[in-house]
């Protein structure tokens, strides 16, 4: 079977390592290249972050780190990933290193290198790929889609009117440019990825697959801790990019069109979902709206373990 | 048992007939005024709507006629209510006239004259409300609180990002001095009192109630029809203003803050409520997020009782 | 000869005060009355000095206080006429009244009560007119003209980005609501008040006439020491707003399309005037450009003299 | 004498063409390339007028084109130049052809190859620079200072509100990012190169000075037409960034804080230039105030000059 050569551009974060658990995993994708950008802390740790996942997972990825900085505003960062990005587990020292180019031009030559369409997968802010987009317009039509983190339908958690999402929020000029890109968007909203919980009560469960099965599972534990009592799981927003990519059957979507509001002193930064059809624009990306919850977490599962049997053969 | 003596400013509309059906049948309440507002249709509409509402009730209340012009934006007004705002049941005509004054005039007097604190209850947009503000800001201190349809805690219907409520959206600017008046807010928003629903095949049971039952009936008809399929019932938005004067213990409330966004190109209008404090704000409203809708709909029977006994006693 | 009925709406303010010496010193104008608006300082004082002027003068015209709170934001006020708002010239107790009523109820009352068409003059922010004008919008038929001092046609002095004229800015809000009211509109804005300088060097020659001479002369005085060395003269800026109603032919004017930035960060209430017809809007103002300064210093002279004579007949 | 390495990004253009003419010319600069943005005709069309300008002016710079296409907003052209961008004199063929790379990686190239910080002079929109500067941050530390045409100190010929200058507002998000980027911007606004005019009368004189003299005194003809009778001179707006290079003794400046307005309805994309200091930001711009027209008149003429000597010497 043909992989799908994919991007990640992503800043790791919790949900992100796991969606980078998931792309390694899997025999359907081919993950041609990482970047790293700046959002849940400033890049250097999240590149730090990526790296070190790489050491655990035993793969071999070409690396560039971006940038943290907004194209206009100035750069916020999450505190729910804990200081270094990705409190938690115990990370490894990276085996490789990051390439000395930065992350738009890995980008370039990556997608320029490719005999066929890429896919682009961001699981955070969207500043790489916009400046990518900018620097780069003859490339457009060689990316295939773009399968995202980012946004909500409904409403969000951030922002001065809590109604924005934080990855399309932080760089909101950004988000619009990726959004009137003309390339298609799928779009994994938080309201939805919000539903792709692992239940606190499995995370043990996940300890049974190895070394990469306890990453995982000390992953949930830290992530998990603020949503107990209140969430039926840790949601794992960011593997949802990837998971549409393996088994885009269990994700429900409707082309709609998706406005970034720029303006608003409460709401800049909100997606404005038209699932209506009033506002007369044109579908501009596929949102997704709802997930099979119980596939996702096998999905999860046996991504871990087929680590779990690498290890085994070696 | 002293009655609570409120102003309704409303601009039938199906849900603004039923909340006054609700608000003169009732014993707690003393409705003092009524003043007409453009919204749903112009004031010129909705106020001999009214008048052909007061006719059928058999009731004799003051009423004044404001605008239909918002304060800084174009005038706009909705399709569902039908071509003169009150389409379906057929109107009697106007016992009584409108006075010769002004809504703004009417409110103010009426307050002025007023040994206790009013309630007032606006159930359409917020021009007047707003303008009566401005105009006697010496009368705020004998205005006890405001009970109100409009907004939205979640989202909404109108504006170009279908993220603001009607009432709301149509004067947002008349909105926003409403909400920093410092007077207490009761908000029932759009997304609540879309529970405050009659299913449709309770609308025939209404009709045992006399006139009044079977005027009741024939607006839930009307208003209902684009709801069959896709919504559980008819809902009576308007009355829940008046429906927490009466019994709020069918309501669930919570103090916090609202804004209205005024910039957003895709989302001005639109209520941001702070339901987790996050902004830091004062609270400047109290904004009902649940309702016993079961309750709700033994209140409006009731009241049509109440009429077909005073019919009887005739 | 018939004369014209005004109603002056100021926040003295020196430049309010010469307006009010010249307004009533003219045999053209006939005051019907004063309402008093906050600006340059808030409502309470600027409410005194009115009234202490007319005590000078030696006039009676019905006074009445409106608001200093803008429609939607926060008050300001100005540095530049001192704590009182009038420092300088030593003032004598009020020999009248303001009257129990509201500004905006005079206004009302005045326009309503007069057989002819009205003209306005506001000399400060525009609040008590855009309420006004709200609250009655039936009168707006009864009102000629509105001749005031506000705005810029090139830059300002005020606001973020120092591009708004402080009287327009203060509540732009309300300045939309006037400027788009459909009533004639003459514009003197502060671009163009900047050259009715009157220089320091002729301030003595008004101590010749007698005491409302001197009063005018310590109104220069004080109000003038900021633009010594670097300006001609010292601006009366409110002045131009009557001075237009006596003697137009002194001033050049042009009808344009006058927009009122509502947005922007740096240039919120910033006056922008369409004087080459590009913008495609309809004329919304007649837009004083130029000013025969020599002929406004006369009129000021004369207006000085006519209470000098008067003063000599008692 | 060492030369000051230059690259010029522009979009031809008669003005700009007179700035090529002069940078050209002169023994203290060194154009190490030349990169084209869209503006006055998309990147098309201003790119082969740069190719054949060089063609006239017997000169081989490293010429890249790059994009038409604002951040976030849609593209817009000039129509003063006419339907080419420089129509008027007599084009011959282009003699070299474009690189075939981006403006961007020209920009990048050229800047990171250089042994000295190189001066960017931007006589366009400002598209180029701000993609520039997002995709190669780190090279921020070798750009010596940015000379540039556009914006406006007073008041402009743009947007709605014609508050903003031309260069500036068509893409003000890039204008945003440049000026806010930490290098130091010199900033020849619109106000001020409007008084670098070549007298009609004077056009003429410069046919004396062969085959480049003629090209500016048709570039001159041409773009001088719609001026006549209204405006002293032709303006030579983009020369004046080359100019202050060359001789910055004839002009005045002054380091102040240019914010670019992005919000206003009437206002976005005008530069809001703090000459008194009052809002407290920091100066991030140099702004022109004043220059000493003769000189300039003279520089050009001393230009076409040199061209002249050396097409007699071959």
């Amino acid at each position: 079977m043909k992989k799908i050569p994919i991007i990640i551009d992503c800043d790791p974060g919790h949900d992100d390592a796991i969606a980078l658990v998931l792309a390694l995993s899997d025999e359907k994708l081919d993950v041609k290249a990482i970047t790293v950008v700046g959002g849940n802390q400033p890049v250097e740790k999240t590149g730090q972050n990526t790296l070190r996942i790489l050491a655990i997972l035993g793969k071999q990825v070409p690396v560039a780190f971006g940038t943290s900085t907004p194209l206009l505003v100035k750069p916020y960062h999450a505190q729910v990933h804990g200081e270094s990005g990705l409190d938690g587990p115990k990370m490894p020292e990276p085996i490789q290193k990051q390439l000395d180019i930065s992350a738009v031009e890995l980008l370039a030559k990556t997608v320029e290198e490719s005999n066929e369409p890429i896919t682009l997968v961001p699981t955070g802010t969207l500043m790489n790929i916009a400046i990518f987009l900018l620097s780069y317009p003859h490339l457009k039509s060689k990316i295939k889609q773009i399968s995202m983190m980012g946004g909500s339908a409904v409403s969000g958690c951030s922002g001065p009117g809590d109604v924005a999402e934080f990855n399309v929020w932080v760089d909101y000029h950004a988000s619009h440019i990726v959004f009137h890109s003309g390339i298609p968007i799928i779009m994994h909203g938080y309201d939805v990825t919000n539903k792709a919980v692992i239940p606190y009560e499995h995370n043990e469960k996940f300890r049974e697959h190895g070394k990469v099965g306890i990453f995982v599972a000390d992953l949930l534990d830290f992530f998990g801790k603020p949503f107990r009592g209140h969430w039926p799981g840790t949601p794992i927003h960011d593997a949802c990019a990837i998971a549409w990519l393996i088994a885009p059957e269990i994700f429900e979507t409707k082309k709609v069109h998706v406005a970034i509001d720029l303006d608003g002193e409460w709401t800049y930064g909100a997606t404005v979902v038209d699932f209506t059809g009033e506002s007369g624009q044109s579908p501009n990306a596929e949102v997704v709206f709802d997930i099979d919850r119980d596939r996702f977490e096998e999905m999860l599962h046996s991504a871990c373990k087929t680590y779990e049997e690498k290890e085994r053969q070696l």
